[in-house]
């Protein structure tokens, strides 16, 4: 790959070729050159991750053990005593929506964010870290708030779905700050976070007892929110410095829709994973299904009309398509119709896109939010508006509408506790609460990251592998 | 990518700059000035996006319902009715499946198409667009045809898979005019090809009652020869212009794997998804693996001994080891035995890598079909093998091989209504039905695609991502 | 990336280049000089293709019958007379585990190898020859020792899973000659390897009794010593030649990447696919869950800690983070407690990263093994971990643990038949026959495909797809 070469070409060369993939070594042996001690992670990464797991395992070995239908003896029992069958274990009922969720999880946030040009290793790379930590800790977490059986916390495949979740909006955060954070950084991030997310799904959940199977609030809404915070209190003014990386190149783009389409194809079952059996899975797969194809006809619409020339932007495609899988993350599981499921899908699609053209540029220059992927885009606002709908739609909700399906999805307004109506306020409520957590929460990870000792990178070589990658 | 240079430079570049994604931001400056008029879609894409949507919508709020396995009331009342568990809802029979085929549409189609060196934005991009699209549509054409309950149309998973499986039929035409059409165009053969599908589904599957569980006919066949019409129709004489950006590049061979190898792995859970539950299903998908399996073979064997030097051709691995999937399409359900779909899939193999060999360049050549997918090789004649083998399969069909399960697989033979040949000329008919509304269809879409108001590209920069997008 | 460089050199350059990937063309030209007689497989791989498929063929239709799930007549037979219904078809209870370890084999394996810069295409695509025949071999080799009933094989989704396993192990071999074989060299491996592992499994789940349903013996460790003394006695001491080519690039990495996360995601699957219904699948895939997300944060912190100036390196991330699924191969569906398979997930990570950077050489300069994927690290330490886990855990199991599910993880001890320590060493022993099958076939084969008769490449060009792909 060089021999003839001088030393002279190859450098002039390297300027020219950018993210070459023939020059690679090259590159790399360069970017050694770029490492100054406080990015050299040997002992801090090490460090973090060891002690990390060390206290999981501590918590889990005298906290956690398996549910009823993940342990032996008692599966066994119940299934005398209640004459159950095998099938009637909630691995099948789940399981394959968790593997799906799953794969959105690890294959679809993580290649999402393989756009950038020269932080692919970092996008897959930390995702898959700070996913692996944050679903442990997440087990404790919303096992300690809410999974605790006589002193213990029970798991099976519902708390393994609930992890990948709570997982999912600290990815969601990981896109605002994308690129300027250290892994260290983001394991500390995804500590709070998790924590916090238990906290207020607890709150709003089993407080406020409103709906949110598909997490429009408890994921997205929480999620974007606390990751712009954060990014907010990480400013950098003089990112401009890294801005040649901070774009896409051709092929990166291309890994990008591997993970913008797995996040399309599999949203329905994240929609569903969690709701009650029968009707209410399969309706709220299909709403999603449908919202999630209105959205994407909006989206290249309105990415036509806003672009140069008439032309698509990959940005656009790679993210306003799924808005339509947040907005009715609330919503999914009710009686939402399916002409109705388009209309909200249709409406995600175009804030998200008109939010990319329009807020972006205003959030990065007058609030100083540097949001690298855009989350407030796919997640804010759309998930904004999800729960709004949902609150909608559970005011309007009608026993006429639901009959004895009414049990599963508002309990309380089917025993006659609370109207539905009120049940719409608890909604709005829970809302004002995530985002005022959200926000709060941000501020307060932002503060705790900001300090100056975690590896993070210069402003001068943000978005860029080759300093934590070898 | 020559031209003007000395081969000395060129071997340097070479050396320097190997599989250059790099210079990819120049490139597309560059394209920006190839756009012309013509093709700027700034108000015909949102248009169309907007108003079909719209129409859309406006259908489904007049015409589509929850089924009564989607709908909360009626699955309770239909479950304290019948005496039902949550777990007799088609959900559980059929999601994962649908999961399956969700993948092979939109990644699976998608990726394969990713081949050519400049076009992948477009393949993954626009295929996501008009399946997107098309499964909606295709919900109310297949409902209009066949799923009125009441003067509504009733969707559930079924129909979803339904759907999709209408769906793969359009993305099979959109390989065959791959790189030569405008989005604006490929939207509008999808509603001209969704309607037809629905039309000749209803004739073959309804009228005559023929078998057709993974659509070697209704998908395959329909959707390959409506597209070489389609082709024909829109034939480029100077389409060599763009013959430089016609091919693949190392990394876009690469792309294009993911495609072929989900849809090798999912292709048991196609011919499956809508088979009867039980025995049918298992041995459907069971059929289709091994097919496929021996299929592989056959591709791998007779690539090398028909490519120079005795080396193997991406091109044949990428789609001749899939049309042993196409070729069981029909038959899989029945009891073809293993080996029987080991011949079968050896034979699809075989006639496919032949067609890519020597038939291809006969269709370019004198019948002036610009096939850019060879289509014809993998869904065309694979889907009219498939077809016969179906034919036959049920023509000996014998109460002592099916015993009871005769009733799911061929009701009118069970019932004594018809005698097993019989069965056998229906489905043969039903082979010449499709090929004659096909070609047909595919003639009239053709010549209304052919107005040069589409914003389709000039022959000089086919095959090209620049002009539509970013 | 332009800076200092005149417009006139990027332009000349871009025309040189293009999006290029571009000069593949002219690259593979290149090697096609590079083919010499020897390599040509005009004739020798159309042969065993063809060869090998009649023969399966012949033996299936000979031998191999539907089992009594899939056979339209029987499992209709057997519904009335056991008054069952469809869903009690094994179908639903295993179908989509074996379609996630269906992605593993095609897509996790597949694209694993390729990381390598210039073997992408045999990679995924010899990945894909021999597992296709692989599949099929291993349906009679294992049906023929443990699938018999009444002189046919009987076959089923659990066979299709088996199958599936058996190929697995091929693969594993595969990765350990990676970019030093020919197909036809491959292929004939396959045929050894699959015939010994029935073997071995047979003795091993059969005659000895000893538990493995995630194959930690049966699959990894058998897999990886086989490949190992294979690599050994095809030992090339002048493969420096092509040391140039054995290395990654940016992007290479990255389609590896996708590998290593399928992998990764799916493993649960895997280690569940044929555990007895209800909590076992259930608890299986928990266990494999947690012990993959410890082993993940196992590999980032000591992966920093080895590597120059504290950077991750690409290597270990795609390989040891899946460690942890290996070692809980055995002893996952016995009641290992959560934290109990962090704990063993932990050490799988870390032995395997510490085997990568101090064993590997080792293995390479002092016993002559080319390690190519570090198989050794992956597959061959963890797997004898997992069996030391397994025989550990299963020496401890008690009546009071296990409770009436006894029966479907121990059932000789659950009768009384033998003690829980007796258990424990029947799978010690289990070890050691697993590893002497293995070092002995591998012994056998290695010198089958020593004979320069198979088209293998030269020590000059390895690692290099151009050989055999046009």
């Amino acid at each position: 790959m060089s021999g003839a070469c001088t030393l002279t070409v190859t450098v002039k060369c390297l300027l020219l070729t950018g993210a070459n993939l023939g020059s690679e070594h090259e590159v790399r042996e360069k970017d050694n050159t770029m490492t100054n001690f406080e990015t050299n992670l040997r002992v801090k990464l090490p460090a973090t991750c060891i002690i990390l797991e060390m206290i999981i395992i501590i918590l889990f070995a005298t906290l956690v053990e398996y549910d009823d239908q993940t342990n032996a003896k008692y599966w066994h029992k119940e299934m005398a005593e209640h004459n159950l069958s095998n099938y009637d274990n909630e691995f099948y009922f789940r399981y394959p929506s968790f593997q799906d969720v799953h794969v959105m999880i690890f294959i679809g946030f993580g290649f999402l964010m393989t756009f950038l040009q020269r932080y692919g290793f970092s996008s897959v790379g930390f995702n898959f870290l700070i996913a692996a930590f944050a679903l442990q800790w997440a087990t404790l977490m919303q096992g300690f708030f809410h999974g605790m059986h006589g002193g213990k916390i029970h798991i099976g495949v519902e708390s393994m779905i609930n992890a990948d979740f709570c997982t999912g909006s600290v990815l969601i955060s990981f896109g605002a700050v994308l690129g300027k954070t250290s892994p260290v950084q983001l394991l500390l991030m995804a500590v709070i976070e998790v924590t916090l997310f238990a906290v207020n799904e607890f709150i709003i959940l089993s407080l406020l007892e409103a709906r949110d199977a598909g997490g429009s609030m408890t994921i997205h809404t929480f999620g974007a929110y606390f990751g712009l915070v954060v990014a907010r209190v990480l400013y950098r003014p003089h990112l401009d410095k890294s801005k040649d990386k901070n774009g896409s190149v051709y092929h990166s783009d291309l890994f990008a829709m591997i993970g913008t389409i797995y996040l399309w194809m599999f949203w329905p079952s994240f929609n569903s994973a969690i709701t009650a059996h029968g009707d209410d899975q399969h309706r709220t797969a299909m709403n999603t299904y449908y919202s999630l194809a209105a959205c994407t006809l909006a989206t290249y619409g309105f990415s036509a009309l806003v672009s140069h020339e008439g032309k698509l932007d990959m940005v656009h495609i790679q993210n306003a398509a799924l808005a339509g899988g947040v907005a009715v993350g609330t919503a999914g599981e009710m009686m939402l119709t399916p002409f109705g499921s388009m209309i909200v899908g249709f409406l995600a699609g175009t804030i998200s896109i008109l939010g990319y053209k329009y807020l972006t540029p205003f959030l990065e220059e007058k609030l100083r939010i540097q949001d690298t992927c855009g989350v407030h885009n796919l997640h804010g606002m759309p998930g904004v508006l999800g729960a709004i709908v949902g609150a909608v739609t559970a005011a309007t909700a009608t026993k006429e509408i639901y009959g004895e399906g009414m049990e599963d999805v508002f309990p309380n307004i089917h025993s006659g506790e609370i109207t539905a109506s009120y049940q719409g306020v608890r909604q709005a409520l829970s809302l004002a609460v995530t985002l005022a957590i959200a926000l709060l929460g941000g501020l307060i990870a932002g503060f705790i990251l900001k300090l100056p000792i975690y590896g993070a990178p210069p402003d001068t070589i943000c978005f860029e592998d080759g300093i934590y990658w070898e």
